[in-house]
């Protein structure tokens, strides 16, 4: 007999500075087996890079049409980004809560200060890199920026920095899987805090 | 390069009422793989079990000795339980968690609140049964007790139920498994938090 102690999914936070890996850290996540996690996908007004799908990596949309989601209401958080819109949609993730599922949301700083405003029972994790130096050698090699982005996303970086205690975990992203491995037993050790499972247990035991 | 943030131990104290299975989930703990646990084997004046060993199971010793440790401020907590005592030598918890080693406790409630006094920042698991029903027929079945002694264990354990909330953690003992993979992931979790991560976080990234 398996009992479950919270019924009710968590909302997890995966943030950090541009370059620091969240994307791969994300994916290597989803790989692993005997999860009930659900990514919700950012929509964005950038342009895809090599590879990335639509509705898959992102939902792909024009400025228009996400000034007009901001007006109504549609997104948990949103942010401007190196003249690009990145934003959360709303809708999706309150029904996948409902349901039981983990919703991951991979998104910038910002948006994660949005989100503790708005979801303060979420559990935000900053994912930080080894060094400075790996995080600045990560966005040289990506290749994807022009030298003035790459210069932006390493001030901006540094103003991040600052900010990893307002998380609840700190996760290093030293290499892809252990980061991976960390993130789930923060999950499932959120489950069992006695904030989450007191509930239950009360009426399991008729107390 | 695997980058440690929280070099200090933890303190992880597993409690719970008597016939929880507390003794069970931390063997199944220990016969985890790629751990640092150190399990810090209690003191008391009872009699062995069948089958229990000295120096492994408990230290086993007289009541005058257990006395004298009292007195000496050698117990980082005790408690008296069915006309027999039970303690946690300290200097040995003190020496392991330096030495960046998590010491595990698996002790009565009462010894339990007192270490929360004296060290707050260890981490604390209630131990729950996945009914009140399968708490009794556990402390039935286990046959090495008087009626008296077993009425007594259930009458102290409707006390210690009420007393969940005062845990970090409340981990269902649903299957021996599954409870002591919850620790562990609360184990890696608790390494992660910011709290205890944030100096060495500091110092990596020179802030």
């Amino acid at each position: 007999m398996y009992v479950k102690l919270n019924e009710l999914g968590l909302l997890v936070v995966i943030s950090g500075p541009s370059g620091v890996g969240k994307g791969t850290v994300r994916k290597a996540l989803f790989e692993m087996t005997n999860h009930n996690l659900y990514y919700s996908i950012s929509m964005t007004t950038r342009k895809p890079r090599v590879g990335e799908k639509d509705g898959l990596d992102y939902i792909f949309t024009d400025e228009k049409a996400f000034q007009k989601g901001i007006k109504q209401n549609k997104f948990l958080e949103y942010a401007e980004f190196v003249g690009q819109y990145y934003g959360t949609p709303i809708d999706k993730v309150k029904e996948m809560l409902v349901k039981g599922n983990e919703v991951v949301l991979e998104i910038e700083v910002e948006g994660a200060k949005q989100v503790r405003e708005k979801m303060p029972k979420a559990v935000f994790i900053f994912i930080a890199p080894p060094s400075r130096k790996a995080l600045y050698d990560r966005l040289l090699s990506r290749g994807t920026e022009s030298k003035e982005t790459i210069i932006e996303r390493m001030e901006k970086a540094e103003r991040e920095f600052k900010l990893a205690h307002t998380y609840d975990y700190i996760v290093v992203n030293d290499e892809v899987s252990n980061a991976a491995n960390r993130i789930m037993a923060i999950i499932r050790a959120e489950h069992a805090k006695t904030e989450r499972s007191i509930y239950k247990y009360n009426k399991l035991l008729e107390l």
